[in-house]
């Protein structure tokens, strides 16, 4: 369908704001939802006047992660566009990544007579891992025909990517991870898990034998696990698809280096929320396309902090008028996904959406919630749906068929 | 599904009737849709005893041409059976088409010093531009290996038909519209969009010339404008699919073109909406499957007259009850599109539709409308599962599987 899209794609002005709530979905506890306990008078004004509904990221029952979640709301097909998480760390790092490179999340870690201590290497200070991390890029540069880059991350993390010389096959990077995931037990064996990821397996051997041969010594970086293999994938580019330049504001590395993935602008945001939304207003004639992450109000439903949750959903409705003042001529506000603090997880319910412009009818929800969405015009549907609507309902599609 | 359900078609002696009010469905102006102001009782009563929602022809957000918008109706996938209108234009006056034919619809046009000064060359009367054709037809028999027929049309339209010997290459057609759609330009060149369209082409440029050389010292219609190239799809015939014995009653060319397209019989009916049902009525023993297709309501939609559109709702509404009194076991009441008066055009906005059959709820809507129709036990459902719907209260469907 996204050719589809991309084959009547007319351009005008308008703007297309699309604010993701990281995780907006919840489940009632005590009778009502995070959404349904929150005083939340500008959007549930907002999805009075809007059009709602509920989308489902990949599918009913399938619960997304981030990739798939945001894949989705930009349009792409989450089952032929898997995302690695190498892939996601890296791009959040803020590298590049080619169509030849394979990246990979890793972890310092303390390991004592071959048995992990602490995954996390007592989650040394950034500062402190960012010098081990370019000691180690001094003196690894290359491992066959792979130049490896090092790239310094938060605390005990970083990435490591291996370019390579010519794109690689399908599977190369099929690897487990070789991180346990508990502590007390050894690292995992480097394990290919297809015949086209044995030379790659190869390397990565040689890459952990290398590193350990340099840091071995130390107190409690002592050694790496790695997760995440993955191969960049050759994803078209959201400007090539819909014509629409685009930004991405958003504070967490990941949310920047997935919208970088498909050719977003994504530079850094630092602070919260406020930030967040006077970039908008500042940056609001450059681009056609603006999708801005709200990073707390999943971070609350993962801890399982129901109130909170809550509150930062109030505060988001209290910062909502600035962006109303802007009038773009769509206005979708939704999640990636739904978090529900019950479950102090993602889950697979669907998300709440409203989309306002000046083409839906309304006056079917009297808030926005998950309950009342279900009443709305836009049922429940994929969420690969909700670019074609944004981009309709801003005029920048023409007919389809004669 | 098409071949599922195909698998599972059993007779009866069972009448469906579709009703297709062309571009039904609308928006709200002043809070209102067309649909909600109308003085619609008996469109009204139907609703709360059928079972209603809101269907999709293409997709989420894609604004359908009347071609994709019927097919789907018809449950033929839009996607797979993309009609070129070249091919709608020639079957809606009268021609038919076989598999190895390119069709193309042309605009006689006053062109001036190589630039276009009327594209309908001023909408010269039909019969002036019936007798230039059938000049035309009598001089111009044959380029290369292609068969020239030339079809009369109205006013300054008509469409040229070349028959091959075989069929031709997939793409054979692709060749980019001559008319620039805007006068005080020069016709755009001949441009085949890929290799296969080149030999066509080249077929075209001649055509183009020959009849430039025999109509060049006329007053207004000095030369023609072309667009639409398209092949005949080798599209499934609806009999064969569903074992129904249609009819198209419609007043238009067009959508008895493409009802032909897909085998069904379409008589010339002439009139508007009375004679078509006292047609239906007439015919009522000798089919299975009725397309009743009402155009004006779509008419006024293009033209942005709310009033109207609205009115031509209420006009059906009278003439209902005469479709009523036949005691269909399935009546259909839908649109193959929406064309909102606000939007004075087609759009992407799901189509309300009634299902009356002896095996429905009901009792979900309180008045045929776009809102009233969310809340119907069809939900928003994509419009090629309306056909299998349509067959299934009809008793027409076996079971599947063991």
């Amino acid at each position: 369908m996204q050719d589809i899209v991309k084959s009547i794609i007319q351009k005008n002005d308008s703007k297309i704001v699309m604010v993701v709530l990281d995780g907006l979905g919840g489940l009632p506890m005590h009778g009502k939802s995070e959404l349904e306990v929150a005083d939340i008078p500008n959007l549930d004004m907002l999805a009075k006047n809007s059009a709602c509904g509920l989308h489902t990221p990949v599918s009913f029952g399938i619960t997304p992660g981030s990739g798939p979640g945001h894949l989705a709301l930009f349009g792409y097909d989450t089952i032929k566009w898997q995302i690695g998480r190498g892939v996601l760390e890296a791009l959040g790092l803020g590298i590049e990544l080619k169509k030849t490179d394979i990246a990979v999340r890793c972890n310092y870690a303390t390991i004592e007579n071959g048995l992990i201590k602490d995954r996390r290497a007592g989650r040394i200070p950034t500062e402190k891992s960012r010098k081990i991390t370019e000691r180690l890029q001094k003196k690894i540069r290359k491992i066959e025909n792979a130049e490896v880059i090092f790239v310094p991350g938060m605390e005990h993390r970083f990435a490591v990517v291996l370019r390579f010389p010519a794109p690689l096959e399908k599977g190369a990077a099929d690897i487990m991870d070789t991180d346990p995931q508990k502590e007390g037990k050894p690292p995992v064996k480097v394990t290919p898990m297809c015949a086209q990821a044995e030379k790659i397996a190869k390397i990565i051997e040689k890459l952990i034998k290398a590193v350990t041969e340099i840091i071995r010594n130390q107190d409690t970086a002592n050694s790496i696990l790695l997760r995440g293999f993955s191969q960049a994938p050759d994803i078209p580019h959201f400007e090539e698809v819909y014509g629409l330049k685009s930004v991405a504001i958003a504070t967490y590395p990941m949310y920047r280096g997935l919208a970088k993935l498909i050719g977003m602008d994504a530079p850094a945001v630092t602070g919260g929320m406020k930030e967040e939304i006077d970039f908008l207003k500042q940056n609001y004639k450059k681009y056609d396309f603006f999708f801005v992450h709200i990073k707390k109000v999943d971070s609350y439903g993962e801890d399982g902090n129901f109130k909170e949750k809550a509150a930062e959903i109030e505060r988001f409705d209290r910062i909502l008028p600035r962006i109303l003042a802007l009038e773009p001529q769509v206005l979708i506000i939704t999640g990636d996904h739904s978090t529900p603090s019950l479950l102090k997880g993602h889950s697979w319910h669907p998300v709440p959406v409203l989309l306002s412009s000046a083409y839906v009818f309304g006056g079917l929800c009297n808030s926005f919630s998950e309950r009342e969405c279900v009443r709305g015009e836009f049922g429940i549907f994929p969420t690969v749906n909700l670019m074609p609507l944004a981009l309709a309902n801003a005029l920048r599609l023409k007919k389809f068929g004669a």
